[in-house]
């Protein structure tokens, strides 16, 4: 078979490809006797056989011949692999190019460290069984699957010198996050950002089942791919000799398609979209494993995908094939007499910071600059007294960030991400610093698009919440808005990402990273033009289960509050930050420093609202902006109905201030909560998402026994705003009402007041049926002192 | 322009549709002067106005144009919508077919009618904007976008006579959802499924932005669907004219092709995949609104996405424009004196049942058929004593399903979905009842797959779940088996599905349907070949915030309760049931007969485990198999650490119970709540999920304070199955260790118990690190009787 190889070099790289190989199973199998200097026994077995093999082998083998890539045009490179239980193949590879070692010299280049090397893997207090955040050059876990590709074009925007392949699994293909992701092509520019080489791995099955990809006709196949927008190569077979000859001559061209692409951007100017090339590698499943066991097929079907033996402990015959196996790859020529790698064989690596698994932007922390920042203070919105000014909180918002967009376009490292939703949330102002990207077709008619904007708008949250991923774990920042209640589209991607800070902050060679922002905004007390669907608070309680020392949940009240809390967001590291705020005109209740005080402590009362600094005879308590307002109009409410009651506001802007500080470090300690929520007085909480969150919270409180959470109680409709509150039992009316009930002082005023309630319920039910608006009293109500 | 349709018809389709938009930009605009019997005011027009215009003309044009194939041929067709914010298009056919006054006859087929469907669209206790399901002939609310496709294959399944028509919006088609279900007609079988006809409704924008597909070269537009699998048909145009005739013409073929597969695979027996035909229809978004308003253009952009003109209260030239607008229509030619749609155009429409408003299959639970089940009892595994026999739970599970798919394959009613997981979730036995299904290629070394196979598997969760819906909504039974982790991608998916249950509740002609059926597996606790990314029991929380008349979650803790929860969940309705349950070979606590006791009352002591009857000096409680597994072990463990202590075990199944019967109706009330966990004794709670729920449940509860739960606090990675326990302070030694902190009568023990507590962790973590495996002590626990 003729090719780009020398016979001297399709021999190294071949050796170097059974090694890999050789090094995986053994991570799979072996605790002992890594070089197989003797028989192998049950000894040298683990006792458990955690791991999958089924796909390694084509990890590794694409792994080796990008290694020449790299080596041929001193290429900067990245690896993803989209199944991240192919683990073993990448941990063997950093170790033979030494960037494994690097990272922990314990695991040394001997027969020492291999034997530690193995044993560590998928053992207790060793290393995980996926690409996780502790193998080198790992920037997607890959245990769940389907986000691969969305990782590798996040790392690829921005960063023109960087080539991204990526493995996508052929079950992964089927996911919806990876068939959407396909299309992230139109939104690459190929001058200014960087490759992503797409290597679609038809291995034919996926755990139990053959993929669809690998059993449609090759016709459909293409067509998908160039439907896609791609121009797929195809690679097919399974004899080593073959194929290695004809993958270097694959890559050498899919290499070079790349930098002729590169160059009529970059020199000719040419911007019109090209079709990237890709890969399309069929091989075994299992390649290279035994080919029948017990009389059934297993390399290349699905029975290769873990453990192709699993009888080893208790079958001999399933040891000696282990044993057969092991040695097929011809250890002893792979490794000298201390279990080094052959110093010709580890020669044919990249070198330095060329290794993939020493590639920078797979430690993005590394690269991280902070964000040039414009005072946040200059936006803030003035006004005569609390309440009287009313402005849409985001719309605000969208001058600051378009500000924050102008202050970084030199570094290019902040990029805005919305599902179709940016204008729609008000933040259309960024649109003046920079356009939304769209490297597809124009028409006149279009607006604000631009094949170099960093907004980035698509209609998926996965491929905003993917895209944001990858380009945090590169090093740069970002932020995404969405409406609420579709937040729970990224539910499990955010758990991933939640994980992965956690795990990569518990490694010491990790940098930290910029925090991810969510602003959601279009949220369940404001749907308008949409209804129920539309109605879901619960992207906090989702976000609240994650560790303490990686979440952080904020309500800003009012503009002014949402500016500073952003403004903090920005400059954090390591956290998933989420921002709940309204789009809809809405009073501003804190000046300019009242508020970033407010939010610096992320709680308080607000005495200008209640009676003064006083014992309370109750708590008026909020966290929203629509809790907020509808908290200062009961106050105002319980003025004419219970004129005499000592009230108290106070108001939460930062959610984990009601935990006790042994759980979160935001956290109040119980002596600042008592003081703030008293120990024996009822408080009539306020909240925008579901209310059973805030007992959770504060159930160690002292004084949770009286408190009493109005909040979403998952009733809605298309239906006015105000009614919206009364459906839940959290407008301003029985909010009054539920104060009047549970302060002694005022006990007497509950009959009158249960009457004026029925009287005005009524009023309102009459009224926006009528009128399908809120009454007047309603949407004229203004904030007044006392 | 010649055509198919005759002069006359053409005139009466144009009428048809146009009576259609008439009636949808009615519903956005006016509460009254319906029939524009005099000039327009502002008094006509509704204050707020809300709903989305622009999908809805292309939505009508397709409607009455099913319509004429439904009549030609007396089709079976059912309407999906992608972009169900076109409702008031839907709202509009279902009104001039009379299926609309049929379901709600106060809405009636005269002026005052007219004037009352106008004024009820999105207004308060009106009707909501979204084709939710108070519309007649929906099953698709579309609010959040991406799930058409999915619902259409779902309700075509096992509906061999029935056609499904899917508009998948532009916008809808980038979503991950949409991608992925193109795929979908690889499991569709053209002689025992129906068939779904896909209209990608290419009006060229979303929100704010043009859309992907409208933007790429027509070559790859068309070996995108190709590739995908269908034979596209392209029909672009904005001359209405011109384009009923092409319409009409297109739909001929499709219907013919459509019937022409389905008589090769049920007559010829030619089981080969056929290429379903589908239509790309190219039209303006908003076509026949105002072209330009205010010098912009407004039809066919993004512009006419909701409200094409919205100045309409304070700007006379766009009040002029909305009058001009609706007299376009000429709604004077369409509506007789009285207001009523004239008899020679309302008789194009289909009659009775096959009017798509009256389709039964949209009112699924119409034509539900009960199951038929095994006697779940049946597979009950026996033992001598409790915890002496170990089985996989859900492989028992398994043998029932089996059974339960047989006993209803003639009827064609249940189905089951995992994402490629079954197997892995050991219900393989289910195969040998049914096959896998898969109507893509086959290969030699395939196992349990068939081309009619009832048992669904595809690697996307939201492919399992789209269908499970459609089919579901359409009055069958499913079950989803998922691994626990992951089934969070769908948490979106879920909510909507729950939304939907809930609100179709409310409406009395609305038939109820089969319960959504969860089995989670692979659980948290139990990830031997994976880590943490597999490891989030938080789909509890995020099914407990929404109606507690809607969800339910049972945790067996074994095989036979298991049984007995599944038998339950299958008989339930309108319910979304969650079940969790661990797959690895587990001890079986009850016998048969306790079994189903305990389930029935969902919570209970287990007496045999404890000190009997008495009050205790401690409770020890328990929900989940692996929790239940450690308080037994605890319990023997506080044998030896402190022999003279109390124990009640109890163990809860279904975990509302802990609940308030006031807030969910499995709640226990308080005296009995009281009765099993004491007023003042402390509660040690081992439970499988995060801890807090278990507070959020219990926390109006007496003994609310005394409640120590332990459960996963995020702490994880590829470890022995006991690590995992230690690991987040949920093991036996914990557990044992707090009952004697918290217990006064043997505080004297604490010493001694901490001090052999870190004896036994030390000598388990340096175990655990040596072995790779659990200490034997641990591996080879068995429960005993005292
Ligand atoms: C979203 C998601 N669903 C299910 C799984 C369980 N799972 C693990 S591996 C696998 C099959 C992967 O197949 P493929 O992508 O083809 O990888 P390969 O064949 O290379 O192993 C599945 C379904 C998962 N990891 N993620
Ligand atoms: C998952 C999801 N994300 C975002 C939205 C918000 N949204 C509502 S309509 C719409 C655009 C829909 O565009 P398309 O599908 O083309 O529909 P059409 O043009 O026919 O209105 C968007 C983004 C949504 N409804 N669902
Ligand atoms: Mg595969
Ligand atoms: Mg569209």
């Amino acid at each position: 078979m003729s090719g780009p190889l020398s016979t001297q070099e399709l021999e190294k790289i071949d050796a170097y490809w059974r090694a890999a190989n050789y090094l995986s199973v053994g991570q799979i199998y072996l605790k002992n006797n890594p070089l197989l200097e003797r028989p192998l026994t049950l000894e040298d077995l683990k006792p458990r056989l955690l791991g999958h093999f089924g796909t390694t082998p084509g990890l590794n083998f694409i792994y080796v011949h990008l290694n020449r890539i790299i080596r041929l045009h001193q290429a900067n490179m990245m690896y993803l692999i989209g199944p991240g239980h192919g683990a073993p193949g990448i941990i063997a590879n950093t170790f033979l190019e030494g960037s494994y070692t690097e990272t922990y010299p314990n695991i040394e280049r001997n027969a020492d460290g291999l034997k530690r090397l193995f044993r560590q893997f998928s053992w207790p207090y060793g290393v995980p069984s996926h690409d996780a955040p502790e193998v080198p050059g790992s920037i997607s876990e890959g245990g769940e699957l389907g986000y691969s590709l969305l990782h590798a074009y996040g790392a690829a925007f921005d960063n023109p010198g960087l080539i991204v392949a990526c493995v996508v699994g052929d079950g992964e293909a089927e996911t919806g996050p990876l068939a959407a992701s396909w299309h992230s092509n139109k939104f690459l520019n190929p001058a200014t950002d960087g490759a992503v080489l797409p290597i679609l791995h038809l291995n034919g099955y996926k755990i139990a089942n053959p993929t669809l990809l690998a059993r449609i006709d090759p016709d459909e196949l293409e067509a998908l791919f160039r439907g896609y927008g791609y121009n797929p190569y195809f690679l097919e077979g399974d004899d080593p000799q073959t194929m290695h000859q004809q993958m270097a001559a694959v890559l050498d061209t899919l290499y070079a398609e790349i930098r002729a692409i590169q160059h009529k951007a970059r020199e000719q100017k040419d911007a019109s979209r090209p079709r990237w090339p890709m890969l399309i590698l069929k091989t075994p499943k299992g390649w290279t494993c035994p080919r029948t066991v017990d009389g059934k097929p297993v390399e290349g079907t699905w029975r290769a995908h873990q453990v192709p033996l699993s009888k080893v402990h208790s079958n001999p015959e399933h040891l000696r094939l282990l044993e057969e196996w092991l040695r097929s790859y011809r250890p002893q020529e792979l490794f000298d007499a201390n279990g080094t790698f052959r110093e010709e064989l580890a020669d044919i690596a990249p070198k330095g910071r060329l290794r993939m698994g020493a590639n920078i932007h797979a430690n993005g922390g590394k690269l991280l600059v902070p964000l040039v920042l414009p005072n946040f203070r200059d936006y803030a919105v003035p006004f005569e007294t609390p309440g009287s000014v009313e402005v849409s909180a985001t719309q605000v918002l969208g001058g600051y960030l378009r500000d924050v967009m102008r202050k970084n376009l030199g570094t290019k490292n902040f990029r805005m991400f919305a599902p179709d939703e940016n204008a729609s949330n008000r933040l259309q102002a960024v649109y003046e610093a920079s356009g939304k990207r769209w490297n597809a077709r124009y028409e006149d008619v279009d607006e604000s698009l631009s094949t170099e904007g960093r907004v980035m708008e698509v209609l998926s949250e996965h491929l905003c919440q993917g895209w944001l991923e990858g380009y945090l774990l590169t090093g740069r920042h970002g932020f995404f808005s969405c409406y609420e209640a579709f937040i729970h589209l990224i539910d499990s991607m955010f758990n991933q990402h939640a994980k992965w800070i956690k795990s990569a902050k518990e490694l010491p060679w990790r940098a930290d990273i910029a925090s991810l922002n969510y602003l959601l905004s279009s949220h369940v007390w404001r749907q308008d033009h949409n209804g129920f669907s539309h109605q879901d608070p619960g992207f906090i309680d989702h976000v609240a289960n994650k560790k303490a020392d990686t979440v952080r949940i904020y309500l800003p009240p009012d503009a002014n509050t949402l500016l500073s809390v952003t403004d903090h967001c920005l400059r954090t590291k390591n956290y998933v930050n989420l921002i709940i705020a309204g789009k809809q005109a809405a009073p501003v209740w804190l000046d300019r420093e009242s508020a970033v005080r407010h939010c610096a402590a992320g709680i308080g009362t607000w005495d200008w609202a209640g009676h003064g600094e006083g014992e309370p005879d109750v708590v008026m308590a909020c966290a929203g902006d629509v809790p907020t307002l509808e908290t200062l109009a009961a106050v105002t409410v319980l003025r004419e109905w219970a004129p005499e009651l000592k009230v108290r506001v106070v108001n939460v802007v930062d959610l984990f201030t009601l935990e006790p500080v042994e759980d979160h470090p935001h956290g109040l300690n119980h002596e600042d909560f008592n003081r703030l929520f008293t120990e024996d007085k009822p408080v009539i909480f306020a909240f925008h998402g579901y209310p059973a969150i805030v007992h959770k919270l504060t159930y160690k409180r002292a004084n949770h026994g009286n408190l009493h959470v109005h909040g979403y109680k998952e009733e809605g409709t298309t239906t006015t705003p105000f009614d919206m509150t009364v459906l839940n039992d959290m407008d301003r009316y029985t909010l009054a009402l539920d104060a009047i009930r549970q302060a002694p002082a005022v006990r007497h005023r509950l009959d009158a007041a249960e009457q004026r309630y029925s009287e005005v319920s009524q009023r309102h039910k009459l009224y926006v049926s009528e009128h399908g608006e809120d009454m007047p009293e309603v949407k004229g109500w203004k904030w007044t002192a006392r």
